[in-house]
């Protein structure tokens, strides 16, 4: 895929159609507040006065990561793999939460260390592991597209299917430190603005977490602003890698993306600094629990849907999103009119 | 009914099976955040470790306010009479929300100026409007005990109806006036700390609104804490009433409720001040951009799952939140446990 290729336009006719229609719905103007907002934004992506979610597609990223040796995950590597079934066999959270939103759900191995592949996983390894970025870089630049382009192919399948809205997600141990190193480096922060738990590590852990990011930063020559591929080599990951590139073809292709928490968050603003553009078509479902999250919130401008305390990944903040989505469209497109209702207006 | 009958005691044996299943499932502990906390709390109203949200029910209560003739909202009072039809004609924002989550709904006037009855809607009216409470006490005793009564009865039909989430709603012009003077009342706040925009005054009405209830405080001699019953016949409304009344009714059958905004959270207060244990069996479903709601939940304890800028009443931002229960229940029955999926548990 090509990075920086333009992002389609968002159409502000059908914008200006979908707030003219809002304003004419039985209710005080504003008083659905973010749900009209929301609404009106789908029209601009969708390109029609009423929008819909009918077919939402999500797409797991799994990668492992050389960094995991270092010891900053409360979970074994193995569980990367482990996992990978699991999405597959319906028993993960994502798995329910898919069911629930009516969504397709496909599961891709860009280099996790599965000894043989998974049934029902697609394959697409860009190399079994990252290197261990605080040794030498995570990945070399072929593998950064190949990465990149892993991610364009999950979007094009996803175009294919139908899909009418785009959600990545991802699995990895060991990949908030990933993401937290690769966000440190695009925004100019120290280790610790951005390390935290991730799936349970103790205060210990994060500080360790955020003292080898700090030395991984100075190994690479990392200073902000940094070249976006170039972090995403030093101290990316494959699993991010893929959601920059399946962020940036769809909005490409015009497809709406919705952002899932940190580590997507991370890979949203990797594909935002590589082209401005593609930040026109993200929603953003949810703020995570994971302590770093708000600063890559705010670096992208975004106000997050839902504030639960999540922090699984797996997509799982933002499938849990979807049915906001969806009600923000019906009562677009169900409510009557002031005129329709023989209701005063104000 | 008896407001001061005990609540049903939560199902602890409930819940701490929920919270051993919890503990068992593909996930990282806590990392589905508050649907985890959502489930097992679920699980104890509804003594069962596997709840689940099938029929909800939400009942919207409407009444005219004689404060009204003050000035202080920004919609004719007859726009409570015409969005009685418009709610049983399926226009409505919270007629599109209760299709969508299959919920029953049902529209008690239980005091509005209508001349006569609208088609579909049932009535159970205290009288045709409260008094101007800038003069005199907005209700009797009779009146409020009838209120209170109404909202019982809703709870009642709910609960013939098979309801497992009692919502309660409201509409009525001038109420978010009401609503801030008996929640005024009952924390010993001054006007100024409760009165808000309501369905869109400006900053001057807002003042107008603040000193308004600051002389109807010093008018009835309502100095915190107040007698609950004593607040609500001086400057409440009969949805108010009927809304403390199910939730009432709720607590003492065992039906759990989920709380709308600002104006039913003022009843939820008093329903709490009458009677604490009906706490217990109240979740409460969204942040109201109303300005006073952050006060009235402090004093609940409650954290409410949404914050939307939502400010529609109506049982909007509740029925908005139903999916998100809906979700938590189907997470904590659906998921695989570490040992069914053969994943690794830390």
């Amino acid at each position: 895929m090509n990075p920086l290729a333009a992002a389609k336009p968002l159409d502000e006719a059908a914008r200006a159609a979908a707030q003219a229609r809002q304003a004419q719905l039985t209710k005080p103007p504003g008083s659905l507040g973010r749900l009209e907002e929301l609404a009106t934004t789908l029209a601009a992506m969708q390109g029609r006065a009423l929008p819909r979610i009918q077919q939402p597609w999500i797409s797991i990223f799994a990668a492992d990561h050389g960094v995991a040796e270092e010891g900053v995950s409360a979970f074994p590597q193995a569980v990367t793999q482990q996992m990978l079934a699991n999405f597959v066999g319906g028993g993960a959270a994502i798995s329910v939460l898919a069911r629930e939103a009516g969504a397709a759900l496909e599961v891709i191995d860009v280099g996790t260390l599965a000894p043989s592949p998974v049934a029902g996983v697609i394959q697409a390894q860009v190399a079994c592991c990252t290197a261990n970025f605080c040794q030498q870089p995570a990945m070399s630049a072929a593998q950064a597209h190949a990465a990149l382009d892993a991610g364009a192919a999950a979007c094009a399948r996803a175009q294919a299917g139908g899909a009418d809205l785009f959600i990545g997600g991802e699995m990895g141990i060991a990949n908030t430190t990933a993401a937290a190193a690769l966000a440190c480096a695009l925004l100019g922060l120290p280790g610790a603005a951005l390390a935290g738990a991730g799936t349970g590590v103790d205060s210990a852990g994060v500080a360790r977490k955020a003292a080898l990011i700090d030395r991984a930063l100075a190994l690479h020559g990392l200073a902000a602003p940094s070249d976006p591929l170039q972090a995403l080599c030093a101290v990316g990951g494959f699993e991010i890698g893929a959601l920059a590139g399946a962020y940036l073809a769809a909005a490409q292709a015009g497809v709406p993306v919705l952002v899932d928490g940190f580590i997507c968050s991370a890979a949203a603003l990797l594909a935002v600094r590589l082209n401005p553009g593609a930040r026109d078509w993200m929603l953003f479902a949810h703020a995570s629990a994971e302590s770093g999250h708000a600063a890559i919130l705010r670096a992208l401008d975004a106000q997050p849907l839902l504030a639960l305390d999540m922090r699984l990944g797996e997509a799982s903040g933002a499938a849990a999103a979807i049915p906001l989505l969806r009600l923000a469209c019906a009562l677009h497109a169900g409510m009557a009119t002031f005129a329709e209702a023989g209701v005063a207006n104000g």
